[in-house]
């Protein structure tokens, strides 16, 4: 097999979800396709890595200095919902209806891989909360072990701060189109925890 | 979200199974990432289209004008085992033990797509066989109805140019670890036809 075939393969398989049968489906795929497309999908690769910024104030991804639902002048700034990484910023802002700002903490904690407080853009949140009028915070971190501690580790911080911010934690239940026969014991009990009047 | 990753979400989607969820957790995996990694991903991407080329003999990916396989002293080129792709050659060159040559044809028949026998490298395939020593073709393309049908038509074209090689359809049947029970009619009645003595 020729060298630059192999070499691509092998840089395919590093990636996440892109095992080796994959990887070369991929690379017999672009042997097939026009020359063109493939240097625009190198470009593309190289300039995420020169022109994607960090927003000073959200720390989500930014092609200035500030990203632009940063500067965007009718978000409501007092809202605040910290997620982990700018992908799930992404995730709610492509649901749309949210009209608040976000933060991005870059993480969870996670004692097991050395990610404590320091790692996290925690400080920065709570700078932010004392810096401007912030009405609530929505800790919209995944429902993970280490999302739900973060969660309660930032719930405590503020509250030490003694702002007298609402914190909320993102709904959590059954997904739509969920059977109840086949969910797991505390996603059930999350949901009889969190129903709602109708 | 900065249009440099936009760009680049789109560009993946375009390949086959990513899907635009997986194309954005490859973008922010990306984004985590070295950046010498992403230079080497988009040189190995340019390297592929620069550096294959096509083997004259057996029309496989290549580095040179004739392939390693076609080079290869060691090998056997009087069976030639006919696949419908490059990726077929890797597939059976994983498994090891095949001694002979191939013939990559480049697709299979497919009337509704406009694949004729012109746009296969068939004629190819019967001018190897008239002007060399060829003891027998192995019909290796999938075994889909299109596949059938291709190995059937080359089949008669063998016949009818009067040389008396001897041509075989690769063996079909029940998969390794397949469980008779869940066996499609077709795979069924392949594998009772294709029995054989222990």
């Amino acid at each position: 097999m020729p060298k630059a075939i192999r070499d691509l393969i092998l840089s395919l398989e590093r990636l996440p979800g892109i095992g080796p049968k994959s990887a070369s489906r991929l690379v017999f795929y672009l042997l097939n396709t026009p020359e063109a497309y493939v240097n625009d999908l190198a470009t593309a690769f190289l300039r995420i890595k020169k022109e994607v910024k960090i927003c000073s104030e959200c720390f989500s991804v930014s092609e200035g200095e500030k990203c632009n639902i940063c500067r965007d002048g009718k978000r409501d700034k007092s809202i605040i919902c910290v997620v982990e990484r700018p992908i799930d910023v992404m995730a709610i802002e492509s649901v749309g209806g949210y009209q608040g700002v976000y933060h991005v903490l870059g993480g969870v904690l996670n004692p097991l891989e050395h990610v404590g407080p320091e790692e996290l853009k925690i400080s920065e949140l709570l700078n932010r909360i004392k810096s401007s009028e912030v009405a609530e915070i929505i800790l919209a971190m995944n429902l993970t072990m280490e999302g739900e501690a973060t969660a309660l580790y930032i719930n405590k911080k503020i509250e030490e701060s003694g702002k007298k911010t609402k914190v909320s934690r993102i709904g959590s239940g059954l997904p739509m189109g969920a059977d109840l026969e086949f969910a797991d014991r505390g996603t059930l009990s999350r949901a009889m925890d969190g129903r709602r009047g109708i």
